[in-house]
């Protein structure tokens, strides 16, 4: 018998996703996920950092959860606490705030304590791909609400709430990215923030806000996070430090009190979330976050500006978007009728990646004519070959005139 | 309406544990969990490290998976091609290995692509909480194997498979701890590996080698890992560098080919391992493995003789347990008929902390006279204090004579 090869198809879960193809590097222009500017990586200041830190106790490295237990370590949560005050308007403590590895773990724990097979939520009608993908995964009904210049429109959510009212469903949370929303980068007025809270408390449903790019807006006084208002435990606060340092640093957190955090936490089965990463995070920012963030949201707005003006210029009429008031990426319609799927392979082919639009919409086919683009990786000289490239691409496909 | 707090209860998963009680700080005397010797951390070693990787491409922090692409940056997976090569007689290839956070993760990943509720597994009858407790999660089906100084008994691997065929059921797995087993210490003999491929190859189950301390034996040469023994791809490897530097670093790995890597990448959804610990500790232990690694297992060394010592002076005839060869924990049996989660309580409130056996056992109630001390973390003088407090309280709640 030995010899034979194992045959592990018999022996897989069955509901598995079909296997990913084999890696095989990153494409030349680089429009896709949410990469960042390496200008803009403090290295210098991680390496200054990591000297303050390491010459620190040994504990919180040869422990689980030295300093500050399983929230989280301290310095990194105090960074927090005065952060959300001073730039979100969120007052809150230590105690209320986990840390997580990257905010894609803060979605799934959210998920992990509140959704059951069949349950259902409301998202905006563009949205995260990975939080979809998670409500998808665990078998939850999705209902979308529309999203214009000034965030989720609440006469709509106000009409879906009391439809699934009527039906004897309520919903376990309404997902929003109130503040530099994904994709579409439009902020949520603050009458529409106070309307969202009138709405959560009238029919008892939770706002689970994300606030991922909030720390991205280019210039100048900004609206406040909807946790900020909230005075009754209503809304659950999400961030990360992906988009301002870089997703090489797994770090996000959840804002919420003892009753969702001692749920969050019996769910939480990490063992802790790397500490390396917070020690030397906590320690640049508690130093440099102020210089840091003036700084990268310079940089973006720069690139901001450069990936509109070549899209004008390659695409001319055929592209419609809006100029964001800050984050990475545009969301960007090609013409009425083309389905930006059939452009993926041509284009990654020709060495330009973006992503399609239906990977960041509750109902894929309505967004078939969307695509995203992150302008944070590549470099100007990049955003301007890659979009001609693109337009070529697309022409050659008979996707542009 | 507002001003009414929401009520989380009704909105809650039906399925969840008991929320935990708020942290408090750690025990004076601590003998749980896999926490290590904070005076064996390289934290000089790490500044270093530091200063070497964050001089390098900032895109390894900006990007997503910049250097290897999802499985892990290069350096770390090359340095592990040549320790598993080196120290533990494996074969294996940059393609086959996966970082993971921590080796929980590679643990978590494994149960979710072969596990279904309903199925069965084989463990050792005392094994690793984690993994005992994310099977009972999954409400798979567990069949426990007695352990010896030899490891696993194969007679009765044997016969539990015999026995399984007969009834029509194929175990997902057989998973073993062979080289300084959680908690029991003990390290598979040669012989008893080859017996185990051979009844893996007889019934077509593959082998989940979980060799998490196979690093921390204390001296000379020793068994090989049953991965290396192995030509078919029936064994899925996985380690850990929490043991060897910390459990800050969350750092774990699983060997395995493609058809299964495949599988384990289409879940893992969070985004990268963070890299921040991959680079410090790639360079730092491609730079200075060997001496570490040395200077690790005579401290280790050490502290096993002194927990040694002090419970034989402490407690006597007492207790029973076997002075392992390696890893961090001493497996101790109390008197017949003492309860070991009785004494938690009282012990803790003296400050000194232990696991209770039934937490390592597949079984709970069979492991009940049962207590794992890990010795690596307490100081030679907190050892002889704890073991001294441990006793008193012990004899107070009756449970020695």
């Amino acid at each position: 018998m030995p010899g034979n090869t194992l045959d592990y198809n018999s022996l897989f879960n069955r509901n598995l996703p079909a296997p990913p193809a084999q890696w095989t590097g990153h494409p030349k222009y680089n429009f896709i996920g949410g990469h960042s500017d390496p200008d803009m990586v403090p290295m210098e200041g991680f390496i200054e950092a990591a000297g303050n830190v390491f010459r620190g106790d040994p504990r919180n490295i040869s422990m689980y959860n030295f300093d500050g237990g399983p929230q989280g370590i301290t310095p990194l949560r105090q960074f927090l606490v005065d952060k959300l005050a001073s730039h979100r308007g969120i007052n809150t403590s230590l105690d209320e705030i986990l840390i997580t590895s990257g905010s894609g773990l803060a979605i799934e724990l959210i998920n992990e304590i509140l959704l059951e097979e069949g349950d259902t939520v409301i998202v905006e009608e563009f949205s995260f791909s990975g939080a979809l993908g998670n409500i998808r995964r665990r078998k939850a009904n999705m209902v979308a609400i529309g999203v214009d210049h000034d965030g989720m429109n609440m006469d709509q959510l106000a009409q879906a709430l009391e439809d699934l009212q009527s039906r004897g469903v309520r919903p376990k949370y309404i997902y929003t990215i109130p503040t530099l929303q994904n994709p579409t980068g439009t902020v949520m007025s603050m009458e529409r923030r106070f309307r969202m809270l009138d709405l959560s408390a009238e029919y008892g449903v939770p706002i689970f806000e994300d606030e991922c790019y909030a720390d991205l807006i280019f210039e100048g006084e900004y609206e406040n996070a909807i946790r900020s208002l909230d005075d009754s435990n209503r809304v659950l606060h999400i961030g990360s430090f992906s988009k301002t340092l870089g997703p090489g640093t797994r770090l996000g957190y959840i804002v919420a009190q003892w009753e969702v955090m001692s749920r969050l936490l019996s769910r939480k089965n990490d063992a802790g979330t790397g500490v390396l990463d917070q020690m030397i995070v906590a320690d640049y920012f508690n130093n440099h976050y102020e210089e840091h963030i003036l700084k990268m949201r310079a940089a973006l707005k720069r690139k901001c500006d450069v990936l509109a003006s070549a899209l004008r210029e390659s695409f001319g009429p055929n592209v419609e978007f809006e100029v964001p008031r800050g984050g990475m990426y545009l969301w960007v319609k090609l013409p009425e009728g083309v389905d930006s799927r059939a452009l993926n392979m041509p284009a990654l082919r020709e060495g330009v990646a973006f992503n399609p639009g239906p990977d960041w919409s509750a109902d894929p086919d309505a967004a078939a004519s969307y695509i995203r683009l992150c302008f944070a990786l590549p470099s100007e000289t990049e955003i301007w070959e890659g979009v001609e490239k693109m337009a070529e691409v697309f022409r050659k496909e008979g996707a542009l005139p």
